[in-house]
């Protein structure tokens, strides 16, 4: 049942990229993968915001996919994201990810030009229509440029078959409670803003989809354990505590932040690909200390 | 101990008008306070944004500043509101509630020009030296004009005597971490905007300042119990049930529905002051709807 | 008729204090009526933003609108700006203008709590039954919280008697495209947004609300006047040198930066009203930069 | 010199897509540049954001560059967009236009990850050091994500070689100032948003890039004849009977449009690529009415 597929802790890998050519590494991948499943996530997203999909071209996309849910290995669940500009390239890509033994894929639509509902709903039927696992509708205004609201979230989970689960990123909780409302709290929703967390589990979140494991996995254990155990004085205590990392991570852009901090933590993953650029050393001072303290 | 002074439910009571000239009902306005007393309202805050302050004249606001603390009379405290454009006539109201015995004064700065931060600061100095009880600094962007940043409010707790907590309106729960982060969770925060309740507790707020008690006081109390005990299950529930009435009180303007609300729960206090006009028809038996599923 | 009662160069004077009691200099105010009359405007309006009408007591105000129609004696019309958040008291000041002997009034509403378009219109209405005299719609955002669509005003235009123009400050070119198309041309728009004055000019607005006169009367006219020839390369020509000026002034706060560039012409005319402050030395060395390059 | 390279009606054809498989249609896109030609555009710009360029897989992209340029034939200039996510293959394509006998590329940095100002810095660097023509730095928010203050602009034509002139789609004329202002009217800056036509010119536009020209071409070059003659009644009058046309393929979408009307027009150019969808039947009627009006 899709509804009990994902929970808890989503973890986010980078795409590693090597020193030579800046191509995708896959071995190391592999490696980073296998140690966020051992850290304990509950579930593994390649290809998300944080794994740079965006700057892939079409070879490395399908082989980092494929890559991913073979190490994964039925461990954990694997939901594999889909963010295309072209409705006919996002088709191919689910039935690609189906095909490799994805469990879920995670459907953001992309703007140049602004769609409108009409459009984004048969989006996401030409998608859905292709494949025979769950879709998860994925809300980020942010890199985007497209804002879905809670209206039209709950029509298509409602009426178009296979899209049965929503990841909001707004980091607008009133977004949460609005998909709770139009529900009567049937629609999973996973929370993917990061500074977020705390209130999202607050408001009733099934799930927190994180590149933050990639840094400091026994926290977002720690906050999504005291939250389930329904222990609000200590889910206040170890979110606070890890906030202003995950405020950082967020500000400075995933892929930037995150590979930093894997290097930090001597675990080499290659920079992000231009126009993004590494960290700056202001930062890695930043990032360094912050980690000291939460990891010691 | 201004730190736990208020917290909990501080309700803001509407201030009834009369019939016949528009004038302000004090005695009205004392069976509505021994109302909110009795139902188990932690603190009074008369001359809010409910009480439709900013539409009385210095004459009524006066009556109604003297009249609400007498009718408390010590049973919880109470915090005046003050909002004048000028810093003369915040000064003069400042010193008139003290006089006439209010516990503190809550302060929320108005824009017709923007303000600077510098004019921000000393119209707060400016009041805060001119009395001896503490001053809660009030953001609250959507009415006032002005959004002050946590970094702001943390340096005029720190540096102005008499300025010890904050009510935050802005309804963004971010606000409230960086106001724990920067002050190491030693400033006291409350929450002003409705349908945030759930997470401003769970994110650690001391209090919730709100109308909602005027029309549904048991679940507003119940939600700060679950919350205090670390209840989250709990917390959420009661939250969900009363969500749609807080949207809705929200969206309508406070005086406007809360006045309607009172008149469907029997209790006359008459209608806002022009140009705000009475709650329509349709808005009515929404109201009425949604009072009747929470209080039967 | 009143399309044509307004035109051109539209003053606001500022509002003098005295430096014993920072009361109302009613003295100095016609000086500098007196001043703008002299420097070509065409006409004058006193108690806008400019003049801090919000910061005024109702006696202070009786004596400002009185006082400056009185001093202005017919030589220019003389429009009165309104700005009261209740509409009782918008009414009287309205009937005090007229009877004062101005010949419109502009009427700002004010928001505390937002006003729906039920209760803009019935305000309008309200001020408009009262009087006789043409009512001109000001729209400015950012200083009344309310921002009315073009469409919201041209139907107030059609439908409430002595509803006749438009003052825009929302400073969008937008708002002024959308007037015209809706009216066929036909209602008079003024722009109140300074760094708009080309643009808008080159949009049709029939006027130009403006409290520079009071700084630099010569480049505002010389924009008007070749506005007005059509001659686009000279209107862009002294458009472009008094830019930096009207830029500052805006973001300064106009009675702050105003009351600055006075002194700095050998005028005194006070500072502003706290929680208002003067302008900063800082702030004096460039405005005082800008002012000896366009007045030499 | 690339200040008098563009200037005028800078016309944005559309990417026609065949019936049979929705590939790309390069005789029709030939007859559709003939077309703008003669219909008097001053330069031709294809693989803009109207011409789909962020839909198109790279080797569609390589034919239409190829094509367009060969087809203009060096009849007015030609500008090339480029819009990708990466660095590499932005600099890959601005080789290959110049290679193609490009006279300019017009470069748009498209945002997943929010760029900071250093990475769109060396973006634009790394585009500009790869070849030897023009570039024009193009900044569209609402499409790409990026805003570009006027500061950055200026600073990058300034410091980055063969980056000399600006497109400015953010339809905020104060940006237009700023860059007037900030390079003392050097920098050659023109207009994208069509919404804008008659005030870009009047504030110093060299030239109007739209798409408008494949709908209604007499009457963008009546508009700009007007504005160089320097006849501002006449501009104005021109411009406000084809602005609900600019108005309705700006809101609508430009490919979506603008194909629309086309083929009303009696041109068959197929339909937008998928998300986007063809024009609906009530778009399609108002559309029609609005070419007939100015069409005859």
């Amino acid at each position: 049942m899709s509804k009990t597929l994902f929970k808890g802790i989503i973890s986010y890998p980078i795409t590693p990229f090597n020193a030579e050519d800046g191509g995708v590494d896959i071995e190391t991948l592999g490696h980073l993968i296998d140690r966020l499943i051992k850290d304990g996530s509950h579930a593994i997203a390649p290809l998300g915001s944080t794994g740079e999909s965006a700057y892939l071209n079409d070879n490395e996309w399908h082989e980092v996919a494929e890559a991913s849910i073979d190490k994964v290995a039925g461990r954990v669940p694997v939901v594999v994201g889909i963010s295309d500009l072209t409705t006919r390239n996002a088709v191919h890509r689910a039935k690609f990810a189906e095909k490799a033994g994805a469990d879920a894929v995670m459907v953001l639509p992309i703007s140049y030009w602004k769609l409108s509902e009409r459009e984004i709903f048969q989006h996401y039927t030409a998608i859905s229509e292709a494949i025979g696992i769950p879709v998860m509708i994925y809300n980020n205004p942010a890199t985007s440029g497209i804002d879905m609201t809670p209206e039209l979230i709950v029509r298509m989970v409602k009426e178009i078959d296979n899209v049965t689960m929503v990841k909001e990123s707004s980091g607008d909780i009133q977004r949460m409670h609005r998909l709770f409302n139009l529900s009567d709290g049937e629609i999973p929703f996973y929370n993917g803003s990061n500074p977020l967390a705390l209130e999202a589990f607050a408001a009733g979140a099934t799930g927190w989809c994180t590149a933050a494991p990639n840094l400091i996995p026994a926290w977002t254990l720690r906050l999504y354990e005291a939250a389930i155990a329904g222990d609000l004085k200590q889910a206040r205590e170890v979110f606070y505590k890890q906030l202003p990392l995950l405020q950082f991570i967020l500000k400075g852009g995933l892929p930037t932040t995150i590979k930093a901090g894997l290097q930090l933590r001597g675990f080499e993953a290659g920079i992000p690909r231009q126009p993004l650029l590494p960290l700056d050393a202001a930062g890695q001072n930043e990032l360094a200390a912050m980690l000291k303290q939460l990891n010691g």
